[in-house]
């Protein structure tokens, strides 16, 4: 049967399977989920046991484990390594969510769960698709291999050391990544370009105990006021980032660049709505599509320190706390940039604080080629499914072991991206559209026989 | 025997008492500890009875109930009314707490739990004076009331609708209230002024959810850029409150009241020490002394928003909180105060965030005449006991019912602390200095029979 008839057939039981995947609170950044993780580990080994995939092997880490799968009887043909991964973020704020996070639930034809776009649910479609082609078929176009890790959630810290460690096993001619979006529904696009990311944590101490504000109020040091000044210090009055020497390596659009991005049509009226929001913010000159794509950024994600419970209280606290990352371009060095935000830190602390600054993540933007054929043909792919040639596009996000696997393995990354850019991933209420769902698997039976 | 050799015999057994009243949980402001704060109610009713007080009862109101008794067998002798509180404030952070707060521990002479200074031990004095001499002496020398309330870490919503409905039974011709402290061990203080209050609660919100660091970072607002910059706008480089109007009806201070404050000689090299602060922050031109009794503040007692969990989420927040307290001085309006601080706030708004804040409490600072011999037999009874004359300060924190109190009565308040000002009230490790607890079982006795 042709495979649009093979998924329609299967449609429900996949949904089921992807459902029980979903439920696995897999939050690699929590430890008291750690064995959650290792479950998420050993169900997607079993799927790819069932889909016939061989030499099925969970591989233990410092952290959580990589599960790795081969099928490799099409001497001749190209290696396509599948890359994804089986961890999620963390679900705070719980009251947010409509249905909870960890028990799958349809709604107006999308799925709803933490994962269910980013990335289990397209980590998915990839094992589908090869059981698909090997029970209709029984035998695949192309030599595959999966590595589906357990840490890119938190930036990935021992996948590096088992691909330098497994060169020759993941050797392959294109890396296959599904962990991105298509720019709108219908409108397919293919990333070739990543931000980098660093981040850091700074604690603002003052005395060595909480005070009472009437006791003291107005005669000490209070850690929030010094920490809401330095933080306040971070940007200028335009949005721009004020720390000395933060746009050195960035490199400047140009014309052929902003053309196209213009070809997205990107729509900024209909994001506002969306997101109800009256204006979007950000540097002057440039549009959404390059802010986000091309420019770096300096984001607060966490600041909390003193009182947060009901009513008031009136305490001085000794000491408040920021979490920070950054999203970088071009050449931007991130061990460089964490070096510059603490010297801007340090240069701007109110008299009588004192400062503590962990540096945490760090990984360098990345970029390929899309006149690569392994990439050409994965738009070709796009184009028989969707009826619309996918986009090349950059992502403000953050895959950073997506530069590592490009280059520890000589291959490009092809990343074919069937989430949507308003499906909430790291946030409350994440889901994924079920019509890229279903599109999704054809995408990819199509593409892997084309090559 | 002497009062002295009494309470040296009672020692052991009040001490367990005191224990006993603070393991109750009694937090006013939280709803979960409603039922724990009626437990202290019925706790201290029980210890009046005890002690010989009479006609106690319990007085719901539509929150915590206030605890009544008296004892009016000194006809042609003067009244006096105790005044007090059986709430306490929350204890988090709860980590940094040595001893759990609600299991009182004794070391080092000193009563370690939340309430053990502020106001339930201070409280407990006051019962265990009027038992010793019903105990010695079979009668009172004075006319005495109590009203012990359980709202006052919440500014006493509901007391002063009592005391305007009780005005004739709660008549008196002084306001006898332990709520304060000694300037430093040995020198005892009288207070006769106290900060007014006024809070509110700021939250700044951008798009309708949680949104992606990466996807959308640098194209939209970001809540905590928008309210750490609200709030650095809330003070000057010098410390300075930069909101208009703020220093209005403040009085400058004079010539006389610099030297009555002289006389403390506090000493702010210990302060600092004690604190582990390099150097103290304030108002320049003032010293600690004058800027927490005499000089208006606005402090951040908490802020939060976004990811506070192990490790880091590139999250950007869709809203963002802050929770304000000012304490206010001279003929400060805490209603004008408000209106002055919100219309600062929503003049500073950064475009693309919205505002939503909430006015909390509200109370004007109070002063009394240090002439009054009610107020000066005080300053006697200390000396007897003390071996030192109590010196009349201001104090930096704010019993809005002290003005209530005094004002509805027409009676002056005679506020004779006996705590001190490094017993972490309102913080972690909160305790109550047993020399204090001894010494002021015999001054409440002393100032009792010098009426």
């Amino acid at each position: 049967m042709d495979y649009t008839t093979y998924f329609q057939n299967h449609r429900e039981s996949h949904l089921n399977e992807l459902e029980e995947l979903l439920s696995i609170p897999s939050i690699s950044a929590l430890s008291e989920h750690k064995s959650d993780v290792g479950k998420a580990a050993e169900w997607i080994a079993d799927a790819l046991r069932r889909a016939g995939m061989e030499s099925v092997e969970i591989h233990p880490t410092e952290g959580h484990p990589i599960v790795y799968a081969e099928h490799l009887h099409a001497p001749g043909k190209p290696t396509v390594l599948v890359y994804g991964h089986y961890d999620v973020q963390p679900v705070d704020p719980l009251e947010l969510w409509e249905t909870p996070p960890f028990e799958p639930s349809i709604r107006d034809g999308k799925l709803y769960a933490r994962g269910a776009t980013d990335d289990k649910g397209q980590v998915f479609l990839h094992i589908k698709a090869v059981e698909a082609i090997l029970k209709q078929e029984q035998k695949l176009p192309v030599n595959i291999k999966f590595c589906i890790e357990g840490e890119e959630e938190v930036t990935s810290p021992n996948l590096p050391g088992f691909l330098k460690a497994n060169k020759e096993k993941l050797a392959a001619d294109a890396v296959l990544i599904s962990d991105t979006a298509l720019l709108e529904p219908g409108k397919p696009a293919i990333c070739i370009g990543l931000r980098g990311l660093c981040s850091l944590e700074v604690t603002v101490g003052t005395a060595n105990t909480d005070l009472h504000s009437g006791t003291y109020g107005g005669g000490v040091s209070n850690s929030l006021h010094a920490l809401v000044s330095l933080l306040a210090s971070l940007h200028d009055e335009q949005g721009r980032v004020a720390v000395a020497g933060f746009y050195e390596g960035v490199h400047e659009l140009t014309a052929a660049m902003r053309e196209e991005f213009s070809k997205q049509q990107f729509n900024e009226d209909k994001l506002k709505a969306d997101l109800g929001l009256d204006t979007l913010y950000g540097e002057e000159g440039y549009s959404f599509v390059e802010r986000t794509g091309a420019r770096p950024t300096l984001e607060l994600n966490g600041v909390y320190g003193g009182f947060q419970g009901e009513g008031s209280k009136t305490v001085i606290p000794k000491e408040a706390h920021a979490k920070i990352t950054c999203r970088l371009v071009g050449d931007q060095d991130p061990q460089d940039m964490l070096d510059k935000i603490e010297r801007h830190l340090r240069n701007h602390l109110q008299p009588g604080a004192k400062l503590k600054i962990e540096q945490l993540e760090k990984a360098r933007a990345f970029s390929c080629d899309s006149t690569n054929p392994m990439l050409q043909k994965a738009a070709d792919a796009y184009e028989k499914v969707y009826g619309t040639r996918a986009l090349f596009t950059l992502d403000g996000g953050s895959i950073p072991i997506v530069e590592q696997l490009s280059f520890v393995l000589s291959a490009p990354a092809v990343m074919m991206g069937f989430g949507l850019p308003d499906e909430n991933l790291h946030a409350p209420n994440e889901h994924f559209n079920l019509e890229n769902f279903d599109k999704g698997l054809l995408t990819i039976v199509e593409y892997l026989k084309s090559l």
